[in-house]
């Protein structure tokens, strides 16, 4: 670059790094180049190519959970952005704080309509709580600070955290003018409410009382302090049905999860005299069916809020406790390894033989699939974050466990991944292979859309025709996940019994980078 | 199901199928069932399963551009259409006639919030022509033939001819009244405007003429007319850069391409007096430089339009013929097949061995890399259609095959790919699988993203440092399209020589499903 000041682009990577932004999952087109050369340039910002968008949001998703703070994406104008989409629903769903990067044509080639203009801002906003177009290269790097401190400031659920800032090509290539870097940022909760905690306290809590959780009510001093109220008052404690992150595990308080299927949790939500809500929504049934209501608290269980999402609610249950004279810890779960099952391989002797193997501190990104019923066996044998398929947008799983990876190089993830979700954001693999990231990938490999079966009779069909049947079919033909991960460079090993799931589990923990066990359930 | 009038879904699909839909490329989900219920039930609609939306919306496209009528896809609220939008672009682009059936959470249940719940209007607006979200049962069948005729009603560019209609489940589910099935549809193309072709005639036509065309131009009528032209009057005749389908070879009259760098397409149009637009554009730079214009036409070329692109260009061209006193046929292209080359592959062998061997009326999908090369030697050897990536958005031209072999079964269709652009769908390969169909894919494996790196070289850098390097380049870890193709069930085999290349392609001509060829270029 043949110019005395910095250009736009080179402000605008200057900010974000100054705010803090140390990755950047990319995959950059023509619009993007000045930026590309700005992060060349910058030692202090971390590229990672991925070969599809949908991996770079569910991966900068997967960092903000594990980080708390913002990843960046760097995508091509409204295409690339719009491949992001089902990952930044997902994201939203979550609250994780995250920046996309938009490159757009410059701002005088818009009207001219080229190929690739799209109205960006018009598909980043069902999934973005902030969007800006830069007008100007000497705004960008201030553009650039807004957006993370759009990305940190706390909002109302659904809200999210999301922040898409667009930057025309001219603004990247023209003088740019750094942004003062003695700004400060938000915190990304905001305080708890004090009414809250005396109304939740005045009002009691016994054994008829359940906590539902989630935000940061799930953090280590959230789970710790709601361990604390339930050994004081005997209340329930459970976590939302798909939050977005749970730290747990032995040493910690027990805490369990509501069921998915409404009837399920109106079993649960019976004989609840009062619910209270910690960075939680009340219970809602995931899909509306015919014979079941959409709001599944009962009619006679009265409703608290202790914090909303975007409030401190472990900071308010920490509060909360002390109030109501709750001692110093609560009982905690024992850790239990479970012994290694043997024969045919199921979902069940999947999680059993996780639970008996995983290493301590590791964290599990769950999708769609038998994942997630894991989740009792794990709570009992190891800490972990948890990190849940928030916005039911299949093909997170992968990519959020490799921003996991990113965000925490000295912790072993695993991807419980269902086979269709698995399919549809496949080339996370590639990145976790360039990167060498400790991502164990579990494929439950059922060879169909399990769910889409059950639901299918629900609708009282019992008779599925052949037609119905091949959209939710998986086989023809079927699916050799061994060699879809080599193809990418992952090494892994096909599984049909548990002796065989965890030699090769074994061998995936030995190992340095990447593995993927295809689990024949 | 058990109710005596038939559910809002069974008259969705029945107006769909009388409105002349025969396809549905689909990935339901729980909100999608009562609609996969009423498809069981209909043979008049073929279910094809994608494993992404990315590929039902890129294949609806694909279909479309070959039948000149719209398939429908089923997708899972705005999470499955948001994955589907970078093809939805490349359709938008294309004028392509296209259906977008989007399940929704049922009416009373979307205030509730859930988590998969998505401005779905707001998702499907920048890509689509007409919305709507049916409010009830009983006005599904009309919604439904109102969605077609949506699709194909003639509208200017860009605003594409993408229907999408947003079926909340309630609406699925409830009591439907079937739409009246003896209304009309309009015809895809508004009548050419004769004083457009007068305007066009009297200004004349010589050599320093340009026939720039695309839409229905680019039909075997509106290039045989443009031949006679070309005959008659000297004019030169082009293709866009990106047309969304040319009808060419032997037999017909030659016609040329733009080529895609601005200040390549300055030069073409250097010498032009007069162009004339046939449902094409004036020419614009695909992205915007620093040294370059926008608008690329020359200030002294004198700019005249015969058809807009949702007029009927052949006719006007016929027409224009016919008032200039062309004869009834110009030159027309003698078939040539290249000798087959020999000795280290490239992309121009891979250009003579594919014109050497295609079969007559073949199809060919591009993508980004190699495959447009191609075009030349092609049209010089067999009788094709080209479907070109119209709006910029790489992933296009697998999915893109898949549809026109689903609309064109008795022909074999060519998915010419760079490595890049077929990593981003690479699941159209399992739909061909499955649906057995002779797709044969060529994967110009060059590991890079090679446009990137003429690209950035362009900004006058010469030295690309590591961390940018990373970004533009595919390797490590190398893809194995061979074993990435197998695993989805489709075989197929590397070629690093002519002579591999031209065996394996005899294999793939010889099958009669799907194969894929990595071609080391």
């Amino acid at each position: 670059m043949q110019q005395n000041s910095p250009n736009g682009a080179h402000t605008l990577i200057r900010s974000l790094t100054d705010a803090g932004v140390e990755v950047c999952l990319a995959n950059p087109g023509t619009s993007e180049m000045h930026m590309v050369e700005a992060i060349d340039g910058t030692p202090a910002l971390r590229p990672v190519l991925c070969l599809f968008e949908g991996v770079c949001t569910g991966a900068a998703d997967g960092y903000g959970r594990m980080r708390g703070a913002p990843a960046m994406t760097l995508l091509h104008l409204g295409a690339g952005l719009g491949n992001g989409i089902a990952n930044l629903h997902n994201a939203r769903r979550a609250g994780t704080p995250l920046v996309n990067v938009i490159g757009e044509h410059a701002v005088h080639h818009v009207p001219y309509d080229a190929p690739l203009t799209a109205d960006i801002e018009g598909i980043a906003r069902p999934v973005s709580s902030w969007v800006r177009t830069s007008r100007t290269a000497d705004s960008l790097g201030d553009d650039a600070w807004d957006a993370v401190a759009a990305a940190l400031t706390p909002r109302p659920d659904p809200a999210g955290s999301i922040a898409t800032l667009v930057v025309p090509a001219d603004c990247a290539w023209g003088p740019g003018r750094p942004a003062p870097s003695n700004r400060s940022l938000p915190q990304r909760y905001r305080a708890f409410d004090d009414a809250a905690v005396a109304s939740v306290a005045a009002a009691g809590l016994d054994a008829g009382t359940l906590l539902l959780m989630d935000g940061n009510a799930l953090t280590e001093a959230g789970v710790r302090a709601a361990g604390r109220l339930a050994a004081r008052t005997g209340c329930r404690v459970l976590t939302t049905t798909f939050p977005a992150r749970v730290d747990s595990g032995p040493g910690l308080p027990a805490i369990g999860r509501l069921p998915y299927f409404p009837e399920q949790i109106r079993e649960v939500l019976s004989g609840v005299s009062t619910l209270v809500l910690v960075g939680a929504q009340a219970p809602v049934s995931f899909f509306a069916y015919q014979q079941q209501p959409s709001d599944l608290v009962p009619a006679d269980t009265r409703v608290l809020r202790l914090a909303h999402r975007h409030e401190d609610g472990a900071g308010a249950l920490a509060a909360l406790a002390d109030d109501l004279g709750a001692g110093a810890e609560g009982p905690v779960v024992t850790a239990v390894r479970p012994e290694l099952p043997g024969g045919a391989l199921s979902t069940r002797s999947v999680s059993e033989i996780l639970a008996a193997l995983a290493p301590d501190d590791c964290i599990v990104a769950s999708d769609s699939g038998g994942g997630g019923a894991a989740v009792p066996a794990m709570q009992r044998s190891v800490r972990h974050a948890w990190l849940h398929l928030t916005g039911g947008a299949i093909g997170q799983g992968g990519p959020a466990a490799v921003g996991a990876a990113l965000a925490c190089p000295d912790r072993t993830v695993f991807a419980l991944l269902g086979d269709g979700g698995a399919m549809y954001t496949n080339q996370f693999l590639w990145t976790a292979a360039r990167e060498q990231l400790k991502v164990v990938t579990v494929v439950y490999r059922n060879r169909r859309y399990g769910i889409l079966d059950v639901e299918y009779r629900r609708l009282g069909i019992n008779e599925v025709g052949e037609r119905a049947a091949s959209l939710f079919d998986l086989s023809r033909p079927d699916i050799d996940w061994v060699a879809l991960a080599a193809s990418q460079g992952v090494p892994g090993a096909r599984a049909d019994t548990c002796e065989d799931f965890a030699a090769a589990l074994g061998r995936a923990l030995a190992s340095d980078g990447p593995y993927l066990i295809e689990a024949v359930v």
